[in-house]
Parts: C-alpha cells; sequence; structure tokens
C-alpha cells in the first residue's frame, strides 16, 4: 500500500540482499522510521518491543530472522538458536511458532552450505503467500461492499467502521479487514471509514488512521464509545473487524471491543464481518467464550499514554496514578450469533460451522472421523 | 463522602461566609486543588474552564455566582448581568438555566438592601435540596445491591459496573449512580465497581476511580471496551449510569458508550439500572434516539491527553495528528427497551411512562390533559 505516495510492504530486503527492513509501529503515527534488521537478535527485538505486530507480520518477521541467522552461522545449533530464541519473544502467539515450525522443518533437511539461501527463499515465500491470502481477502469482501453500493444506488461513500488495526500493517501488504476497503477505493467505490481509538493501546488511531490517510482513504477517528451511536442514526453501512482466531462454529476472538460492536450492530440491522486467513481457524473449538483464554495484559498500556508535545518532543505520560487498579483483559469474544458472515481467502461465508465447512471441505472429512472415532 | 481522611462536598461556603470554595476537577486525579472563588467572573470561568462539572454541581455553582454579585451589587442591573454571564458559560446545560430562572424569579421581589443574604440562603436551598435528592437516590438504589447479596448469600463482592462520572463530584454530595454505592459500602454491603475509563474526556479513570479510592470503596478502572467481556464470564452483577436526560417513556440519554453496555447487558442477563434526579425527565419526550439532539464536541478531546511525565511535570500531548479527521459525540440514547429500571429520588420503577407515572402521578393529569386536548 501507499507511504508518502510510495508503493510499501510493512517488511522487506534491504538492498544488500541480506538485511531485512522493518517500519517501528511504535513510532506511528508521529514519525514513520524504517529499521534495518541485520542479526538475529535485531529480529527477535522487533517483535518483542513490537516494531512489528499482528500474527502474519510477525511470522514473516520470525521466519527472516531464522535467515538472519543461517545467513551468519548455518549449523544446526544455530538453527535451534534462532527458533527459541524468536519464539521466546512474543509466548502466546500461534503464528510467531507455525511460522518457526516451518522455517525449522523445511530447513532441517537442507545442507548447512544451502541453509542461508534456502532460509531467505522461503522466509521470502511466506510473506508471498501472506500477500496473495491477503489479496484474496480483500477481493472476496469487496463484493460486499459492491452490493451496498449497487443497492444504495446513490453514489454516495460507503460507511464502513472497523476495530482495532486489521490492515496492511498488521501484514505483509493489504490486510484483512482493510484489504476489501483497499480494493473498493482503488477500484472507484467510495468509501468512508469510521476507525474506533482500540483503547488501550490505541491501534485504531495510531495505525489504522495512518495506513488510510497515506493511502488516501477517506476516515475519521471515533473514540470506541461512538460507534453504537453512529449506527442507531444509520451512518454505519457494515462493520468489518480482523479476528485473531475463529472457532469452527464462528465465533470470532478478535481486540477487546469487537464484541460491543458486534452487539450495537446487530441491535440495528448493521451487517457486521470478519475477515481472516484460514490460519485463525481453530477447527477443535466450538464456543469460544468458553473455551478461548483471554490474555490479561499489563495495566501501563491504560496508565500511560506517549506522543508530542506541543514543542515535538516525545513523552509519556500517566492518565492515571499508579495506586489505581486496573484491568486490561486483550480480547473478547464475539458470539457466531451476532456474526453476518466471515471472509476469508476462499470466500464469503456464514458464521458457522457449515459455512466454514462449505468452504473448506476438506475440514469436514477430518471432523466427520473425529467424530465418528470419538463415538466409536 | 471522603477526601483524605475528611468529609467534603464538591462545594462549600468559604470561612468569610462570603467566598465560595470548590474542588478544580481538571486537576483530578493528579492533584487535589482547592480554588476559592470571590467573584462573579471567578464562578463563571469555574464553569466554563470546568473546574466544575455535572448538571446539579454546575446549577448550585451558577446559584452561588448570583449570591457573589449580590454581594458586590445587588441593583437589577447587576442581577441581569449575573444572570447572563453565568447562562452563557455552558450554552447546552438545561440545569444552568434552571438555577438561574430559580434565582432570578426568587430575587426578583427581593428590596436590594436583603437581595444579597436572600441569595446566599437560596442557594444554599438548592445545595440542601441536590444533597437530599442524591440522598434519597442511594437510598432507594441500595435496595438493588442489597437483593443481589442477600439472593447470592456467599458474602462475595457485589460486581458493579459503571460508566462516566455520576459521583458526588458531579453533584454536591452522594452523587446519582455511585450515591447507592457508596451507601452499600457504608453499610457493610461489600461491593466492588468496574470503573469505564470513559473516553475521550475519561471522568471514569479521572473522577469515578478518584472518588472510590478517597472513600474506600475497592473499584478497577477497565477501557470502555471490557465491560462486555466482563459481562459475559459473569464478572458483572449490576450495571449502574446515570442519566443527562430522560425522556417520559424511560430512554435515557447519557455519556457516549451507555448505550453498547446496556447492549452488552441485555445479552448476558444483567441488570441495568440509570440512576437519576427528577429534573432530567423531559415529559415531552417520547423517543430519545429520534428527538435528542447529541452534542458534537471538540476533535481535541481525542486528539490531547495530558498527565505527568516520570518527573512530575503536568504536560499535554498529541495522540493524534491534527491532520487525522475526529467525530466526537458526547452522548448517545439507550432506549428503554434495554433498561431494567430508573432509579429516582422517589422509588425504583420501570423505564417506561407507566413506571414513571407511577413515581410521578401529577404528571399524569398533564399528559392525559394535552392527549384529549390534542385529540379535541
Amino acid at each position: 500500500m501507499i507511504v508518502e505516495g510510495v508503493a510499501r510492504r510493512s517488511i522487506w530486503l534491504g538492498r544488500d540482499g541480506r538485511s531485512v527492513e522493518i517500519i517501528d509501529q511504535t513510532r506511528l503515527p508521529h514519525e514513520f522510521v524504517v529499521r534495518t534488521l541485520v542479526d538475529l537478535d535485531q529480529a527477535a527485538e522487533a517483535i518483542s518491543a513490537m516494531w512489528v505486530r499482528g500474527a502474519p507480520l510477525i511470522g514473516v518477521t520470525a521466519a527472516y530472522g531464522v535467515a538472519l541467522q543461517m545467513n551468519a552461522d548455518a549449523s544446526d545449533a544455530s538453527l535451534a538458536h534462532a527458533v527459541d530464541t524468536l519464539a521466546a519473544t512474543r509466548p502466546t502467539a500461534v503464528n510467531l511458532r507455525w511460522a518457526l515450525e516451518e522455517m525449522k522443518s523445511t530447513l532441517a533437511g537442507v545442507a548447512s552450505t544451502d541453509r542461508s539461501s534456502a532460509a531467505y527463499r522461503h522466509a521470502g515465500k511466506l510473506a508471498e503467500d501472506d500477500v496473495e491470502t491477503c489479496r484474496k481477502i480483500g477481493e472476496h469482501g469487496v463484493t460486499l461492499i459492491e452490493a451496498i453500493a449497487e443497492r444504495r444506488g446513490d453514489g454516495g461513500p460507503i460507511q464502513i467502521l472497523t476495530h482495532c488495526n486489521a490492515g496492511w500493517l498488521a501484514t505483509v501488504d493489504w490486510g484483512t479487514a482493510l484489504s476489501a476497503i483497499y480494493r473498493a477505493h482503488d477500484s472507484g467505490i467510495p468509501v468512508h471509514v469510521w476507525v474506533d481509538e482500540t483503547r488501550p493501546r490505541n491501534q485504531g488511531a495510531s495505525l489504522t488512521a495512518w495506513e488510510l490517510g497515506q493511502h488516501g482513504v477517506p476516515h475519521t477517528v471515533i473514540a470506541d464509545n461512538a460507534g453504537g451511536h453512529l449506527m442507531q442514526h444509520g451512518r454505519v453501512d457494515l462493520c468489518i473487524t480482523g479476528s485473531d482466531r475463529t472457532t469452527a462454529t464462528g465465533d470470532v476472538c478478535n481486540k477487546i471491543g469487537t464484541y460491543l460492536k458486534a452487539l450495537a450492530a446487530h441491535d440495528n440491522g448493521v451487517p457486521f464481518y470478519a475477515a481472516l486467513p484460514h490460519s485463525t481457524i481453530d477447527w477443535d473449538l466450538s464456543d469460544g467464550v468458553a473455551q478461548i483464554p483471554i490474555e490479561e495484559r499489563d495495566g501501563a498500556e491504560l496508565r500511560r499514554f506517549s506522543g508530542p508535545t506541543r514543542e515535538g518532543h516525545i513523552v509519556e505520560i500517566s492518565v492515571l496514578p499508579d495506586s489505581t487498579p486496573v484491568a486490561n483483559p486483550a480480547f473478547d469474544v464475539t458470539p457466531a450469533r451476532l456474526v453476518t458472515g466471515l471472509i476469508t481467502e476462499r470466500g464469503v461465508c456464514e458464521a458457522s460451522r457449515q459455512g466454514l465447512l462449505g468452504l473448506y471441505p476438506e475440514r469436514g472429512g477430518e471432523t466427520t472421523q473425529s467424530c465418528e472415532s470419538s463415538e466409536a
């Protein structure tokens, strides 16, 4: 997508073909800072310090972290060290572990003389696969926006509400929830995005608004509290969010507050979709509220804010005394009954087991076998 | 209520019996600053700069502002000037206008020699009336908490979620939504309050948490996004909010985001109450969403944050670039169908015309006559 008029991805190879460059997302929206990662430790720091975030981008960064280490030392011990170091950066990130397993199994059978180039090749493939997955999510998702534009027929902007950042900054390019929006915008359908601030980490205000602004997509930031009011007054045509984890029955676990927006959408007849790659679907889960453990994050996220003063110095301030107790659950679960549909790289389906099996019939066999064997 | 171990109100007469003292609420929770108001202009500044806020407290401050001016100059022209000056401080505050009308009509027939003492007397009466109204709201509201404690019978804390600040800082003492909570706590019923941060002005984090902490009521601040998740997991027994304006049919217009919490409460079978003095009831309104205009406030409320740095200097920072468009509706409307009941100074009733007329039968006559005459 576009930054300062130039097409960008969230991660790319440096000119030397070995180093890896990323955008330091902790500096957005106030500063656009590109960081060059030249070794494993820098790749690990990029993930643990959250210069990069978003499950797909974390996975690809970790894959390149393995490649950087193979470039320095292609031994088995070095490979094991890279995988362990990177796995420890974000202990609960499923996609990170998956990407490291991919790299490990790909490189295990490769001679050490070829490991460096194989590692870069495979990391590059994971990046390209992610771009293609997100592109397809957009291709399917845009049909929903086109249908609303056609039904309305007045040429006015389609009003879309999103929560948190499920844009290209969370992936390699395109994003998930925002992919359909970029595609609509690029193809000339007028869209306007209501961007939830997304407390406590403010990813909507800091990242989504920045992305959309750089790409030229009209948008307005609102407090997380405001979406229900806008929907009551007919000012939202469609909600699209991402999903961090999706049950086989279509429940959506996503950034805290998603559930409240889905309730408001349901109460006002506004369609509510989650956009997700198949990798977020957990086929073993059938009840998201009961089964998905919710990460409780550091209360400092609520207590402190950073940004530039009037003089342009970036400082951190307290908005709550340290003595005030805080709780900070990071995700919530939106039950499938509130989700109009799921947008995946294979198409749009109902948020239900039946809907998902329609797109992923190969999973039906597994599920049926598993049921049969447990009944046997 | 208690501050640093001492019983306080939000406004009181100075030792000289003429000046008026208030708490500068813009400095909370970081600093407890008492300001002395010695003339009309300072009273007007207290309201316009939001050192005081909350409809009841604004009204009482304006009444004392008139008294300060009468102390300096008790002429008719001076009275008119005081009323005009104070009315202009917060153009949309209904309670402010009501309090000024009260003062004007009370003082109009009083000889100028007696006006100053009459003004202080009447301002004092308005303050005492507000305390008594809030005390009664708590007396009725606490019965709901007692009933939950009795039903649960396990002696564990009753978990109550509130939004924004409807505490004693918004009134003269007790508060509305928090009145029942203080009463429960003071009478030995264990309570724990989930305090919504309440973006964009953070009144929950800055004021409600401070009030509760000073009075010793256990509480935890959460992002506005978190309440739905807590309710899904059975961690909220009861929601109580205030109401800025209530329709004759029981719709509740309150701080933006209240509607989202009411939706979550309804979805999870959690009782949702609004606590309000009768002065917020607008007997002419029957459809809050359609009829109540919602104030759109300055986007700076979303863009900027202030608080102390690590070194203790209070600074203002930007969290959003000035170029990012923002929208900032200040209130939303929770339809009566989502409100379990209303707590007023006369008792607890269903959120409906019938419910309200049960507590305010004298309004039934008016409504019936009005309907008859319009049918005639």
